[in-house]
């Protein structure tokens, strides 16, 4: 396809996109669902699973396969900026007095879906057809492993933003032991993919790569962007030009953290964190806010959808392996999550009267609970896709 | 390249344009030129007349040819976008008055550089390796005296923007003309492209097409508007859901007039002079304008000078020929336009002091003036890129 026939299929794209998501948004948020929810169904009906199913030549002129790499690079500069966003609103300060919860709920909320992926993928690596011919037992159980383990952190985010719940010690806890997670399994997931070829390095590249981005960030990163905060005060505005170095140094994040394997996603929530508070963030917001989580974001929650393959899932077997993979994945991190919060219940005090109500150890179980699938099947979008 | 090689190459991308956008425009305003042509010139400096030609095997990982339709697509989103909040802040109220004044300095503006560029295209038609084989003498004159013809709209709001003229009879005039002169000019390079082998489908298509979108937009359209500026009234702001609405609306319009033929821009244009006036509008920009222009736009103005190859302008006769080009389009707009609106002087009625200064006829022809070759550069890459 030229660049011209790319844009004007992106057009009618975004289209059906938007129009599509607000329609099952609404009805989601009708039936007492999260509209994030009702986006990632959004991109089901629009992916090969209905519309393709139904009228697959229609769905392949709308989306041919060339396309979908463009709506792949606007899903993760939306999702990019929008974690950069969560993060500009983070409160370190409610975290630094948590840290242990933090830690406890995440240590949890990552080894209970583990080690149910792994026991799962010991059984699954004998079912022929379900992994590649080349993948061993162990990569198996890595790759099952991490898969469940990991927490959709920009699903995790909007529900805890959508709820109300940002700014809480709650919405706080839930995103830091999200972030946490989140590395943590992308450092598993370069793990995996350094043992299927790649060599130690992708693997040593990931984690120690991500450990000094986070120390570098928050440290020297911090101390430099006050300066930034300061011009921003002595200007009175966010000026175009300010805002242009602020989204440079998004990019550079950006870019660094996808190049050394752990995703934008983490690097921008940390540049975020890192921002002096004031001005500069309430503008940042402002400013970025409405076209990221309107226009942008969608991309991301509907691409899943694109790519997922529901069809696949035709016989009593394979049925049979998803519904055991969706109930390992609710119960490790649900189960797991919700016992260590209450193990630490005493010590975790929640600073709105509007939370407190909801802020039984289920809540912060809940939100860390739905996306291990979703997280899973943009794992396998980020290798597969041609 | 897979697509997320792709994302992890567009953050890069993106830095380095915004970062080499940011720089320039600085010089270029020390030297009292607008911070657009900063940009464009930007765009050649990382291109392969510069980067490229210094450093080539660097430009083709920073710049590998698939990255570039990536690039298209958000250029145009952000062209469309900008020239959709462009005629959001057109005032159409000041237009109607001075609707003669627009046609006359409009009319002019195409004609004498028209006329000149034909000219142009009779002598070059016979230079050996400058034309197509296959084009023949009247397709080489229709060519070059539409691009000489078009006005770069967005160049022209631009410039228009920055010093300050929006709002203003100079600022609505020069706008109004720019409009129809490239909406005119698309529809002479249909012709063109339907002589060239597209049948005359293609220019009935632009023509009518384009007749039919504008009046059904500014008619019908704007009635049906008038409803969703009541509905942003009613709430008290543009809410995600109705910034939704808008964008949806915006894609089908820009989605609509590129598949035509006559170029997003134009289609996004006068969906924002349809657009109610009040709370809906001021929203509309406060919400989408700051990442539009500061990170959408420069996309679109770097576009041209990564495509463009001054390297081809290597000897005596390449420069002469590019020099006539140069000067042609200069005087063709720039006397032309001046002297139309002499002719009309006395009937333009310059509203705000602050214009009033500025507001000799050459202020006209001045923002009409420059982007002749920056049209034709644009339009090739239309035609031409993979």
């Amino acid at each position: 396809m030229t660049a011209a026939q790319l844009s004007v299929t992106f057009f009618l794209q975004m289209f059906v996109i938007l129009a599509v998501c607000r329609f099952v948004a609404f009805l989601a948020r009708w039936i007492g669902q999260p509209q994030v929810v009702g986006e990632m169904i959004a991109g089901v009906l629009i992916g090969p699973s209905l519309f393709g199913l139904l009228f697959p030549e229609q769905q392949q002129r709308l989306f041919p396969a060339e396309s979908l790499k463009i709506l792949y690079v606007g899903a993760q500069v939306g999702v990019g900026l929008y974690m950069f966003l969560v993060g500009v609103q983070f409160r370190a300060d409610l975290f630094q007095s948590r840290v242990r919860s933090a830690a406890a709920v995440s240590i949890s909320g990552m080894l209970a879906p583990f080690t149910l992926g792994a026991g799962l993928a010991v059984w699954f690596v004998r079912i022929p057809g379900l992994f590649s011919q080349r993948a061993t037992a162990l990569e198996a159980v890595l790759f099952l492993g991490a898969a469940m383990a990991i927490t959709a952190f920009p699903m995790l985010a909007r529900i805890i933003y959508e709820r109300g719940l940002t700014g809480t010690s709650l919405g706080t806890l839930a995103l830091a032991a999200g972030a946490i997670d989140d590395a943590a399994a992308w450092c598993v997931l370069a793990i995996v993919l350094a043992s299927f070829g790649g060599g130690a390095t992708v693997a040593i590249q990931a984690i120690a790569g991500g450990v000094g981005y986070g120390v570098i960030v928050l440290t020297a990163g911090r101390v430099l962007l006050r300066r930034l905060g300061a011009a921003v005060d002595r200007a009175g505005k966010l000026t175009p030009s300010l805002l242009a170095v602020v989204l440079m140094l998004f990019m550079l994040a950006a870019w660094t953290t996808d190049a050394i394997g752990i995703h934008a996603v983490f690097g921008g929530f940390l540049l975020g964190v890192a921002m002096p508070r004031g001005l500069l963030t309430r503008e940042l917001q402002r400013q970025l806010e409405p076209f990221t989580v309107v226009f942008l974001l969608p991309m991301f929650f509907t691409f899943s959808g694109l790519n997922t393959r529901l069809d696949l899932v035709n016989n009593p077997q394979m049925l049979l392996i998803a519904l055991l993979v969706l109930i390992a994945a609710c119960l490790g991190k649900g189960a797991a999550c919700w016992a260590a919060a209450r193990q630490l219940g005493s010590t975790l005090k929640f600073g709105t009267p509007s939370t407190a109500a909801s802020a039984r150890p289920p809540a912060i179980a809940a939100p860390i609970k739905p996306p291990a699938s979703a997280a899973l099947i943009k794992n396998s979008i980020g290798a597969s896709l041609p």
